[in-house]
């Protein structure tokens, strides 16, 4: 009967700042080898000639808004629409090239490392 | 540039069937101590007297829908809807009290061990 067994809530879509000028990333879980991140882009893409290259595979799902991910290896663009999964395996070199302007594209993205 | 790096996505609103009776639960990643599941609901509820009691941590988001759970230990009854997640710690008895009904609550739960 603790109150310390209450579980919060929060909601993913909450919180988001009326004006921002980077992407913004925030971990939202974190545990051993596993981070959940919110990333809210606003068309925002990748900067010019830089790729991400990761340790570990990365699960992502976008919750809300659109984006295209461009892939190094085969220049496969990837347009990503609400409800859209993949997984980007480590060291897949990608890049996020466009998101919805004047909108808040969220996603979750779950690191495994 | 060979068809092995092409990435294939999936979208979490899509495939469900039209009828269905008993609660879908589909694993739609699985990694070592990872698995993350896509949980559709329409009007289910966990059997009477039955409380989950899990071995591992579970976070979980609520992507359509709406839902509520019952913790145990203090009767908590945690409403949701789409965007609401929490983590639920190992061993922390709940049950789905009840879910939309005529709807299709889509859940995406992420197990780990």
């Amino acid at each position: 009967m603790s109150s310390k067994s209450t579980l919060l809530t929060k909601n993913i879509f909450d919180n988001i700042p009326e004006k921002f000028t980077e992407e913004i990333i925030e971990n939202i879980f974190i545990k051993q080898n596993l981070v959940i991140e919110r990333i809210i882009s606003n068309g925002h893409s990748t900067l010019a000639n830089h790729w991400y290259d990761q340790l570990g595979d990365e699960w992502i799902i976008l919750l809300k808004g659109e984006a295209t991910i461009l892939l190094e290896a085969n220049n496969q663009l990837i347009n990503l629409k609400a409800g859209d999964y993949l997984m980007i395996p480590a060291h897949t070199r990608h890049r996020v090239e466009w998101t919805l302007p004047n909108f808040d594209t969220i996603w979750l993205a779950i690191h495994m490392k």
